[in-house]
């Protein structure tokens, strides 16, 4: 272990108020860059300190004054009203209801025949323009000749007359009497040009700025507050903020097929990453994406020729800027900072390829939510910390960095001398295992409807919480993040146009719900992609099969890979049939249990084939069972939230999956609390403590020897190999 | 209470072991009828004896040198096989692979390559007979030129060697060296012939019989056991086993369009009534309907040729002969019996209109299954009567009787003490509330695909036995059948087909899981069913959904009444909108409630829409809410398993939603446990206690005006009005 105090990989937060603490902290921490936030200012007396500086770059919000001279290029969104029934020949939809008034504006300004859609949605069919209208006075669309007891919707385009991110701030923090800033839309003609000179004029009045923090390119992902001011509506991945006529106008042009508002609108889902995305969405965000990292690119240039670099926050206005997709090498970005909110997140920024660095932004946010009176914001830095440990060990970022009020966090000592010794524990990690690819045991491979754009992102809602009907599956993705494999997510496409590319894969998982984008409903009537995978396992492959994997009502099954899977779904279609194998067995799968299993929400009504070997069933229903066909093996789980037990069984099961069990002792701890990575190409391996207790294990190494333990609480140690 | 003893409305079994025993019952338990039952054979010395005589007779087997003789007219099933998945360009199929050899044969005797289908079941597409053939040699059908990691079946016609319900009945009791009884095909012309004057030597053979008890016309509901005997497949409402090419060949002239195996074998759920029926399925019963009345007609004019009365037994081969549809009544049956499992399964014989009388067998049947040393038969006896009982009070049947073998039952005296006590109750019952309508206090229909055809049997699998996917379904109609409603049983067709007929209905339930017949699936997309049903909502009415009620995904619902009910499911695509409605408020439908409610198996992922009134909820799952629309009014439960106490439930929510609530307390008993009956026409009224125990409880008159009462257990008080 290298106790010595380095320096450096760090960046914290600074304000006009905090300039001594602000020098303490560069020197304990050892910051190497101190950054503004917002709603905070960069204090001129820190300009010459001997750290790197970045400044939050807003390119779409602050300049009131711009986006109320131009109220056509202010930003918008599509909304579609809740359903109207009919009970006469009229129906009349205020189109504000349930919206927080200050935030949304109207547009009526656009051509409402044209960018606003009334539709029928008991029959689905759009109602013609000339049966309705909408009044300025009231606000309200009126419906004529209606049908009896048919519901009606609209689907309308709105300004975005508070950023939402700015309104979310000043709600979280009772900012009072603050001007609420209004996003503009830097796609449009005259904001475009606007925009670059603002840029230029930006860094040119702040020599002092080293690093322009992007936050972010353009479009805000959707979030919307309702009347009370509440979030009404969320979604990180969610492209319904990225729309404005002009933009639209070019979507038409370049896919040559007439622009719809139902193509964004979904029938009101939004196309949220739970749909099975349709072809004109994703015609959309490909379009999106090389229109906004075409502008973006324009940005980062000018940064550049200044001087300075280009960072972008993967947040807030970072709707078209996917960092998986091709098109965001081209941006020429030279850092991506992201919040780091578990394993996940972490990857999610760990992962990007084509920057120069990445930057992962550490909980807690220095916000009074966390640092009040009685708080304890140092056990939210350690869950943090610890949970997004096991990931930057497979993959690290380059930097760790924190934002908010450091004048709050200065009030409680404890949490700095925490993040001290954080900081130190970062630059001894990623010192050891820089440049490197650990040590994977076996390549799997998530598949689902979206790939590698939504790498590590599964059933993520809004960014990094906790879903009552997602941890059950997003535990798998966060086991994943710190686990000694190579992780890629392969779509649907990716098979149909290369079933070759399972041949690099030892394991598929297929996760979540049936119907989801997650699981991927009718793909699984596709005979090239069943074939695919049935001829992948039947090789010996392995699959791994989630809650209600290769789900599909189609041609007598409902689990269309069920033969293989060894497991169906009761959904009343076989009640007929006498289900007689409900036997438990003990399985090299579940070995490292010390407790009941923790399927977290688990799924109803699963039985078992007839030759499938159970593990686990509760009450008749099936939660963990295996299956062989040809010479590969399946595992069924019914869910599994994250947990350091979870992990293990999932680790397991992919071992297993793959016929190595019989070489599970390489680099291994018997006691699944702890983890063992290694990184043969720089010689050095760790053990890793994930408790906040002590903890006593066997390790195994690479060559199967193997030695006793004791940890302490969180506790790294490193090795040489 | 009359206590006098009395006699008549039983029938007994007897067997020639026990003559005595026999004539000892008529007297005890008042019996005017003696019958034989499968396996039994009636006395010479009881031909005089004073009772009816009923004799079970068996139309389609018991005549094996018929059968032998004439093997193309053995009946015939369908069966699917399993799926095979090609990993080579050919694909063996064993036919009897799973099927007990005894009782199943391969009909290759007929053009197979009109009547099998083997099926890529990864495509849905039809393989050409050119790719397939049959040998006899091995059993196996080889599928040349498969397509790789296609899943295969094939579709094939088996005779029925071993009659299902003889096996079944033999394996039960362990008959030894029984010849397997084989089942031939009235419908067929040498049979149909032979069958008629088989009848009449029978009649004549057997001058002491008065009833010709049918054991039934025809067609086995379906029924297969696997290779160690054990039931692999049951399906009571199963229309499997009435195929033949003989019959299929009408069929197809009838209809007009060429038959397909697969509309019999439906993808392998071989047409459940869980499945949502095809036009193909439904024409193919409506022609066996017409053909198996017309026939059974025919024996039953023959029977009343000889001055005999035809019995139907609703059981066995009792397919074709639906008695709730119109062709039954052209029939001219005098009677039908059938099992009472519970109050439904009575309503399914009661509620026969068309016969001049109807008789329900109860439980237990005198089987060694019951009847062992240790055996308590006494105790199923009595939850058979108090369950039954409950339904018999708003539509009885006319005759009680049992079945068995009357030696097994004589060595349990407290059995024989019971039942004389049942019998003499039943009569007393039947004296008060003959001829006459008892009070309804609502009229409520139950609304799925199969309607009336269905009537009492919704959920059920096999004959009235329970499942897991079904009790808490199943539940709900088991309460209607002693309940103080006049319960309708309509379908999405009817309303088609009249929407008016909702005028005459105070509450419609919905009931069962997505995308099965019970709730409707896609006919929630259908304008004229929703439109309708909204409409009569809206001006008043009232609607029960319990656990996925109106479930089709379409038009951004997943519950299509989702605004009616007032909940929705969560499956994924609503994760984005933030749900704010979680609080439980008290309410008029769970004011006698005593404990937990219990929900059976419930709903998972059920969230309120805002305004929506959440009585329970469980850890963010919605199971009981209530919400109005227009002046209707809708609840929403889980599921709803049979009891006294969810009986109560269902009550109030049938009170409330037809907003009845002032008026509870007419014909009511403060007490769930006890229940009152009026029949106003015959000035009678009855208070009893269903239960094992003593209870007290203060019983409300018609007008209001109420008294205390104190009741044995099982007692049933009967009072004038």
């Amino acid at each position: 272990m290298d106790a010595t105090h380095t320096k450096g990989r760090v960046t914290i937060p600074t304000d006009v108020d905090v300039v001594k603490e602000t020098i303490e902290l560069v020197d304990r921490w050892g910051a190497d860059a101190i950054r503004d936030c917002d709603g905070t200012d960069y204090p001129e007396e820190l300009r010459h300190v001997d750290a790197k500086v970045y400044s939050t770059y807003y390119t779409t919000r602050k300049d009131n004054a711009w986006a109320k001279a131009n109220p056509d290029e202010i930003q918008q969104m599509y909304i579609m009203t809740p359903f109207h029934t009919a009970v006469s020949g009229e129906v009349k939809i205020h189109l504000m209801d349930h919206l927080y008034p200050d935030m949304l504006k109207v547009n009526s300004h656009d051509d409402i025949t044209r960018w606003w859609e009334v539709i029928d949605r008991t029959t689905g069919e759009v109602v013609p323009t000339s049966q309705w209208d909408y009044s300025e006075e009231t606000g309200d669309v009126t419906i004529r000749r209606t049908l009896m007891f048919h519901d009606y919707t609209v689907s309308f385009l709105a300004y975005i007359m508070w950023d939402p991110v700015h309104m979310y701030n000043a709600v979280t923090n009772n900012w009072e009497n603050v001007e609420h800033q209004i996003t503009f839309d830097v796609r449009q003609p005259k904001t475009k040009a606007f925009s670059m000179e603002r840029l230029r004029k930006y860094i040119q009045d702040n020599p002092h700025v080293d690093v322009i923090r992007y936050t972010t390119f353009f479009h805000q992902f959707t979030l919307i507050f309702d009347e009370l001011a509440r979030e009404k509506y969320v979604d990180w991945y969610g492209y319904s903020a990225s729309v404005s006529p002009y933009i639209l106008e070019q979507f038409e042009k370049e896919v040559g097929y007439p622009f719809r508002p139902e193509y964004i609108i979904d029938q009101g889902y939004m196309n949220n990453t739970y749909r099975i995305p349709s072809k004109e969405f994703r015609d959309f965000q490909d379009f999106q994406r090389r229109e906004v990292t075409k502008l973006a690119k324009q940005m980062v240039d000018i940064t550049h020729e200044y001087g300075k670099e280009a960072m972008m926050f993967l947040g807030d206005h970072w709707i078209g800027m996917e960092p998986f997709m091709e098109e965001f090498k081209s941006v020429g970005l030279d850092a991506v900072v992201g919040s780091v909110g578990n394993g996940s997140t972490l990857r999610l920024i760990s992962d990007i390829p084509g920057v120069k660095y990445t930057e992962g932004r550490f909980l807690p946010y220095f916000f009074p939510d966390t640092f009040y009176e009685g708080g304890d914001p140092v056990r939210e830095a350690k869950v943090n910390w610890v949970t997004a440990r096991r990931a930057i060990l497979r993959k690290p970022i380059d930097r760790i960095g924190y934002g908010g009020y450091l004048k709050l966090a200065m009030q409680f000592p404890d949490f700095i001398d925490y993040v001290e010794s954080v900081c130190q524990e970062f630059r001894t990690l990623y010192d050891n295992i820089k440049g490197t690819i650990p040590y994977c045991v076996k390549r799997v491979a998530v598949l689902n409807c979206w790939g590698k754009m939504r790498a590590w992102g599964n059933h993520m809602v809004h960014h990094a919480l906790y879903y009552k009907q997602n941890y059950s599956y997003a535990g798998v993705i966060e086991a994943l993040s710190g686990a000694p494999f190579d992780v890629k997510f392969i779509s649907f496409d990716d098979i149909r146009q290369d079933t070759g590319l399972l041949d690099d894969i030892d394991v598929i998982l297929n996760i979540g719900d049936a119907y989801t984008a997650y699981t991927g409903g009718e793909n699984w009537a596709d005979p090239v992609v069943v074939s695919a995978v049935k001829k992948f396992i039947y090789h010996g492959g392995g699959l791994i099969g989630v809650g209600e994997p290769t789900a599909y009502q189609w041609q007598g099954r409902f689990f269309q890979l069920a033969d293989l899977l060894g497991v169906e779904k009761e959904n009343g279609f076989n009640l007929n049939t006498d289900k007689y194998n409900w036997e438990e067995h003990p399985h090299f799968i579940t070995e490292d249990c010390t407790k009941e299993i923790d399927f977290g929400e688990g799924k109803k009504n699963i039985f078992a084939l007839d030759g499938t070997t159970i593990i686990k069933q509760i009450d008749k229903e099936v939660q963990l069972a295996v299956n062989e066909f040809g010479k590969g093996r399946c595992v069924y789980i019914s869910g599994l939230p994250y947990s350091f037990e979870n992990s293990r069984l999932l680790y397991r099961s992919i071992i297993w999956a793959s016929h190595e069990e019989d070489h599970l002792h390489r680099w291994f701890s018997t006691n699944f609390n702890v983890e063992v990575h290694a990184y043969p190409h720089n010689g050095k391996y760790c053990v890793v403590n994930n408790t906040y207790e002590p903890q006593s294990t066997t390790v195994y190494r690479g060559d199967g020897s193997s030695f006793t333990l004791d940890l302490d609480a969180n506790e790294i140690v490193w090795y040489e190999i």
